[in-house]
């Protein structure tokens, strides 16, 4: 097959606001090869990623990620893997090239995988898609007792684990935090997985996030996640040496898989999480994947928008019976949740797994496309780069 | 003073071609501030940086560049630090803000130097700014004789110190490289310095680089400029362990001060090379300087672009009298040199230095601006985000 045409679709809440809640856009992407169709999404600003994919070449190791797609084989995931390689030398010096091609990446595994009736994870090699437990992420309520009933609406709605996180903390008092984490166990019950996430708000702190480990402990976290400046690795390392039982969690930036391995090498982080749309798509968030069992780190997806995207974030560690954790979309906005006809639903025991249908097993909804769809326009030199493409 | 207005001009030469020089276009920015106008510019991907600063916003943490800048006090050097540290904290899952604010923040270092009738070395808390030694970089040529022609025209045109880089280097056997780099200090003479650059050739392959370090040592290269994949610190690293005389040199993709000094720390670089037009502009670059120095590596700018980047480039270690090297655009594109009214030319020494004029000590050439003028649009739900500005 030789691939056609790549389509980005900007899908937007008509109002987006400044809670850290990343369902309120996202940027669709649509392969064709072959003639099949494949789907995949880019996270976060969809314009910038937009015009990643359409810009003019500045030089031979800046040009636009099209120059690298467009046009090429793929048979096989060698053909994704080369592809990918030659992304990442010719757009070197574009630092936007990693967002725009993770969905493209994600699209190419999709329609690869219609194309021969397997399962993505199947084409990664894997023979059994094992379920997880997702974890419901919310933020830390404004008081204690906010977070308490936050953690009893998750455990009713059947979730084991539940991720707090951004809000009040760490940004009051070691007390007041304390008083945040008894309250999320206590929502949550004694059995419940607890998760915590502070969203970098210590800098490079490491006093300010060690003062915090004794309640975290008590309160029975499993991982405190992003304490510092996703590139102070330094901090990580050290934060991570003087906590006994919670882990360090970090990696979600990580545009690509150098990155991810610093972040276990020299972060000492426990878990790994990866975001399919930022660090290049599926193939390397299969290498961090196989990097991470190899070093006795955990891998956990990054996801926070669509089932697409959820779907594509369970492939690289689908067969990796061991590591059970995945971050779910629990309460995505209505883009997010509408734009895919089909959902990766929890089964009787509560855990989700990347699905058996070929590709990444969903399916688009075409009209939830339209009713979100923004229209964009790019223009240099009066040629137009960029158009709102035909949906049909 | 309140800024005003950021407006970004993109320029380029009426052909781009392939070749690996960063010249052929180029993102001018100016800010207006009570009254002054400061100049600044970003590297690589006009457009991108363009659509990284007017995009709408897709989450409290992936808001536009704009929205952390524009109506911002800015007064003094502080100011400076904060409108980044927003910038990077609001733009969090943005990959491509680094790149857009770089060259706004030059911009606001050359306003708030003029407005206070100071260079902005002084600004930055140095008393005198040393010159460098300028060296000048070129392509190895195809054969051994076109290298050893190109050494012998630099050394003519009055360098003392040359980078020969890319092309066929590290694509053939190690002995056509012995005979390039014996070419080269041949062209160069016994006393030139000899810099050698190849372009992430060999991926994360310690033993192909290694191979070639006899060759480099017998030719007495300074340093070996990246031979890895720029997140490939490990294999930095192993390659610095091995090397007795010739230094690795790396860290022009940072786009945060701590990749750089994950370079320094991790990679084991005896040269730091920044880019100011990619690490977030001068002040980031001027903690790096810092902290190489406290580390024992030599800063170096990196810079292939204006003589506008090129102030930008040495004003972050104006001041430190021992790292002496300099990357000097050697024979940019007309676009490049033209769009600056003065240029840094070299002394009687043939040395360069930042100027003592306010600011960043360049004016800019309105009628060239014109001249290689990209004309932009872009819209967003019929909304006009951008549309290039008007000049006077």
């Amino acid at each position: 097959m030789k691939i056609e045409a790549v389509d980005f679709f900007y899908l937007a809440m008509p109002q987006v606001t400044t809670e850290a809640d990343g369902s309120q856009d996202a940027l669709l992407v649509r392969v064709v090869a072959g003639g099949h169709v494949g789907w995949g999404e880019c996270e976060a600003s969809p314009l910038v990623s937009i015009a990643g994919f359409v810009t003019p070449m500045s030089h031979g190791v800046c040009r636009p990620v099209a120059a690298s797609v467009l046009g090429q084989t793929l048979d096989s995931p060698a053909d994704i893997a080369r592809i990918a390689a030659e992304v990442e030398y010719n757009s070197m010096d574009l630092l936007q090239a990693a967002h725009t091609f993770s969905g493209i990446e994600m699209a190419l595994w999709d329609l690869l995988g219609k194309a021969r009736g397997e399962p993505v994870w199947r084409l990664l090699g894997y023979r059994t898609s094992y379920s997880k437990t997702p974890y419901a992420s919310q933020l830390f309520g404004d008081t204690p007792q906010d977070t308490l009933r936050g953690g009893e609406v998750a455990r009713r709605d059947g979730f084991k684990a539940v991720k707090f996180g951004w809000g009040p903390i760490g940004r009051g008092t070691v007390k007041e935090d304390t008083d945040h984490l008894q309250a999320a166990r206590e929502g949550l019950g004694p059995d419940g997985i607890l998760l915590v996430d502070v969203g970098q708000i210590w800098g490079e702190d490491v006093e300010a996030a060690a003062a915090r480990l004794p309640a975290l402990e008590e309160a029975g976290a499993v991982w405190l996640e992003e304490p510092f400046h996703g590139g102070a690795l330094d901090a990580y390392q050290a934060l991570a040496r003087r906590s006994s039982k919670v882990k360090i969690a970090g990696g979600e930036a990580a545009h690509n898989v150098f990155m991810a391995r610093h972040m276990i090498d020299y972060g000492g982080v426990g878990f790994v999480q990866i975001d399919c749309g930022r660090i290049g798509g599926i193939g390397p968030a299969k290498k961090v994947a196989e990097y991470a069992v190899a070093r006795g780190v955990t891998y956990v997806n990054h996801t926070f928008t669509s089932h697409l995207a959820l779907s594509a974030s369970l492939q690289p560690y689908a067969g990796l019976a061991d590591h059970r954790i995945c971050e779910f979309p629990f309460a995505p906005k209505p883009v997010a949740r509408e734009f895919t006809a089909n959902h990766l639903d929890r089964d009787a025991n509560g855990e989700v797994a990347a699905p058996e249908a070929p590709g990444l097993g969903i399916e688009i909804n075409l009209d939830a496309v339209r009713k979100y769809l923004v229209d964009v326009e790019i223009k240099v030199s009066s040629r137009t780069l960029y158009a709102t493409p035909e949906l049909a």
